[in-house]
């Protein structure tokens, strides 16, 4: 069973990610991961801070000339902006003098849309600044670093995944869009929203050139695509096991995410049965699926064919025409503090939403497959393809 | 922290549902329990078996005198077919020739869109009565059973839950609709679909009628309230901890579930971010929100006010006119089998939602304010609501 | 992973245990259990409760015609004497007059040695019968039960237990005696105190004599065995993934037990290093250890010889003697309550060691070789072996 | 809940520890937790790498001007040593002429009492330095510094623990001996054995001299007591909830414990049950136990008096004279590697002990009491004592 956690404050010294339960041999590099750090930083629509953040990688543990240990994955994300942060987010006490600038003053005006007034209420402070500093979208760095080591393990057992941008705000790719492949992922990740349909692209472009001109801000949505697996990940016999729960629960538990659909999702509930479902056909001694409305998921499991997942986004609440709020001092009515300035970030939570899904899949092939080393999971893996007649 | 597990067969002696965890002193009385199981059948377009299926309910442990005691809760649901099914899903060892009959036939015409044939491939069965056994909608009774037992925990806590049917295949109840509240349970459970617009409800039987006289079936979308709830639920501070995480994964792992909404949903993902949020207003002292659009939750906690989440329902995948399938046994191409001829399951699937909704808020609850009988609970709650002085 | 609840009181209608995550084809009988449940009551010194007592012994759901079907495995263990307590115990309100007789009477007098006190404490109850219902040793009957179904997919893999007395009281079999082996279980119970060593077993037949004659009690230590296990179950990677970890705890659970020791325990920690670890050897071809001192259990991981691990039990705390308590209605010095009348327990303990040693060790060979039918499990097993060369 | 997590290996840039759910509000200094890491070094008989070696602790996440934000603690112990092992434990892969050295040759010669065996079986490695280096006592660093995070919110909830050493190889302090209290920390810390009784003490030197004098190495027996708990922590009520399972996994879990007892242990198996328990008495309106025999811990529970826990340790297995062993990469007899000349860690394992005790009644307080800044959850334990009129 994997584990996995993450820590660290958006203006701390780094982020933290610790992955354990990951078999040992899984070729896993800095280069490989820092990779997808940068492809967490694209797209159109983001601002200042996604330039001149550097996430600077190392490896604390796990990791040796090259290859997983078996042992746990640590990694760190330094935070290069660090220094002008270290009196304000010191762990130690610090003198109040010196937190008598702006980047010290307390945050008394919480955000509509963001964890602020609830974190406060819940954790007893009095401004906000502990809340957003782990609430903040910053934290995804982590879950990208460990997705990347957990896609190195689906990697060796044959799963690749790709992601791509569905919509943005009401610009949305036609229906019956051909998918991308993973021979797609350089040309998506090239894409200015990681849209594979380049005329929907250019209207997206437009989109998000509207919403910052008015000084607004979109959402949209993704969806994960993985190809490769084998049927039989999850199971129903149990509500917590079956694999949609599971990916639907590390898709909403990305920032921002208000809506999850496997496969066709919502649409298939306007569908009449006799044209919601994938029939089964014999094809040459194997049986096979003529469609894919499920998703790829059956009764909780993979079905072996495509999978498809989608992660819907709602718009960045830091809205640079600020949103009404109260200012928790005074009980006066306040704008809200404004901390950043992207107009739009579902390209990256493409990137992050496949991160999840690569985690949640490799747990779901050790649960299935066991296996201490890659070579282990994988001669299990071979032997139970090998002993499915039908597919 | 609260555990539950079900088990049991759709055609065996018994569901078994076990809840570990849960405070002594919560009023549970099998009339309570038992309304909830009654209000699992309801709605317009189910079959037969609902009328003739009594869930006939038992404590096993856990309760006496009408109150929880802290140890588990073990409930049992009597199968009333279970004699009709005493050789086929007998426990025991049994002579082939006592399975002769139609119902002791082996299933080996995997059903589409149902757990069948990946639950033969994965749990190595050659043919899918023990997958559909456990893969049935009808352990969801169990489910229904232990959530009345949770909303009895949340009710000590001042928590109602509300269901009601939002949609029928394409038909929708019209958008700013007003919301059902606790008072209207009732006519909701009187509606023939569960839905709170008399107008859309009487579409909707139209819809159902159309789908059964030619053969088909029908999904459709719930939404689940809560009421009362404090804020502070759930935690941004790692992804699982997330309310929306763990409710997607309840409501997602309902059988046939193939969407989750947190609030509006993807119609948010549609928005810009200045008509997305929900803005912050002094209210006599108090902080305010102005709209109800995130659903309750922000940064993965509850708000305090309304929570409102929605899954969606693909049509029941037993469809009359048989689907095209394989059969396993011989290669060739089999119409599937068709084991029950309800047309809808959506009103249902609104009551077996607010189960699922009850025991993740119970969790919830019991993770924030701790305690072993609800007395400590209630008052580990009061104390905290009396300290925010915000809200 | 396997998940594992019981539920249900001493005195209920019947005790519940669960058992999720389980492959299927795991061979599941009721004779096998029936035969555990009643070596649990096995031993000289038993009271007359465990002779009247009857384990009645029910399938609710996840085995079919004798195997395992990868749904979870729920059992009932009745109470045959629950006519006797259908009011003191009724999960539903009854009227006070039904409670009038001696076992209505609300218990006030705390039994040292018992959960009575604290339970009251913790759950805020006026009286200990909601207390000592659960915390009663008629539990472990539960965990006897899944101890089989666990014991029954080990023995797939080739993996059998023993269990036996090492002391009663003062009396202690001479150190460097033989163990027993799978072929002596007959003769261990068999012997009046599951003893492998006639002389020592005669003298704790002595010693029980005495301990009833001055209406005392007594405790002990037992040895549970396992034969078969392949290295490498558990891991040194995390501090909770260790195999002697996990099976500490599991014996720590059972009632009564106050010590728990892997391998040679206690007395290897007066040895010095140079005579405390097992050395290594060539053993043509493979690598032999020339001991067993660690109890099979190196790093927190099977070594692949025999696992030993060891339980200490306290005497039973309701002494016929009784001891001296309060009476909590009154805050007067009072007699403890008395029960039952074993003398001593030990040989059943060690049946209910045995259980808890199978279910940790089932769960440990599923981390590492997954499987979701016993087939699959065993061909994870077999080419794991078959590619350890040393070994 | 609590959750914990460490990574890094001995040889490594640094460990790494994280900490999950911990309330906001929790004093946290680098001092604080420094001091625990010194601790863990304390003890006659220790080798040069603990002079040599220094902890040098950062924070990486979750604590803001001395208080923790709830947010998680991430701590990193950086390894001072780093720089003479970049390239043997590098992460990404080096040329192999850079591992010419004696550091970087390959360990094929797997020591007894070690991981190495059967780690480089289970994870498919060719030599044990990938084992070696996490299974190493070096890791408990990070549970140390985690338990320091602990100790400090139980500190704020009235809890001390005191750790101490019972026995080193056969020397062991008297029966009846006085236990010290929280007022005998820094003496118990002086002392050359972190044991209570001067004349004991100078015993153990003695040994430790002689063991060291003959090449070998001495194990030994640690006490943690806790004081100031609340009753009620753990519960009967299933069995991995008891608090003395939870503690003797915690404890077994430390490397190369082999034995684990809870109050008096293993002598209480020899008492009869007349004289094994605690008797309770009225006491100016409380009721108030005899005697602590069971080491504050009834059904699995708290009572409120002392707790009382001990862990015995094999002799370290890296001996001066060299165990018998097989070198894997030629089949033929050799002389295990000696890493480390450290002749007792009893003294470090007691506060390696502490540590892990605190983590366990950390969490248990947090699931009884609840609570997301520690003046909730103190508000919550008081109205708890508050309502308990017995005790």
């Amino acid at each position: 069973m994997l584990r996995w956690l993450t820590a660290g404050e958006s203006h701390g010294p780094e982020l933290v990610a610790v992955l354990e339960g990951l078999p040992a041999g899984v070729p896993i590099t800095r280069a490989g991961i820092q990779a997808d750090l940068e492809r967490r930083k694209l797209g159109y629509g983001r601002g200042a801070r996604m330039k001149f953040e550097q996430d600077q990688l190392d490896f604390s543990g796990g990791v040796r000339h090259g290859l997983s240990m078996g042992s746990p994955i640590a990694l760190r994300i330094g935070n290069t902006e660090w220094p002008k942060w270290v009196d304000v987010m010191s762990a130690e006490p610090v003198d109040p003098s010196r937190l008598a600038g702006a980047r010290g003053a307390a945050l008394t005006r919480p955000r509509p849309g963001h964890a602020d007034l609830v974190g406060m209420q819940k954790y007893d402070f009095d401004e906000a600044r502990p809340v957003l500093e782990r609430a903040s979208a910053r934290e995804t760095a982590a879950r990208v670093a460990l997705g990347a080591v957990a896609r190195a393990f689906l990697g060796e057992l044959g799963v690749t995944l790709v992601s791509h941008t569905l919509s943005i705000g009401p610009v949305r790719v036609p229906d019956q869009s051909p998918l991308p492949t993973p021979a797609d992922v350089a040309a998506l990740d090239a894409d200015p929203l990681r849209c594979f349909d380049p005329v929907t692209s250019a209207l997206m472009v437009a989109e998000v050139d509207d919403a910052h001109d008015t000084g607004d801000t979109l959402g949209g949505v993704v969806e994960v695509l993985a190809y490769g697996l084998p049927p039989g990940l999850g199971s129903y016999a149990q509500w917590d096991r079956k694999l949609d729960a599971q990916l639907a629960a590390a898709l909403m538990g990305i920032q921002a995410i208000k809506g999850v659909e496997v496969g066709d999702g919502f649409a298939t509930t306007k569908r009449r049965g006799s044209h919601a479902h994938d029939e089964l056909v014999a094809d040459e001694g194997l049986i096979a699926r003529l469609s894919d409305k499920a998703g790829g998921i059956e009764g909780g499991m993979s079905t072996g064919t495509l999978l498809r997942v989608r992660a819907g986004m709602k718009p960045i609440a830091t809205v640079p025409h600020a949103l009404r709020t109260v200012d928790v001092a005074t009980g006066e009515a306040a704008a809200a503090h404004h901390q950043r300035s992207d107009v739009c970030a579902v390209p990256a939570a493409g990137v992050v939403a496949e991160a999840m899904v690569a985690l949640v899949l490799a747990n779901a092939m050790l649960e299935k497959f066991g296996g201490d080393s890659v070579g282990e999971t994988r001669r299990n893996l071979d032997a139970y393809l090998a002993a499915i007649p039908a597919s």
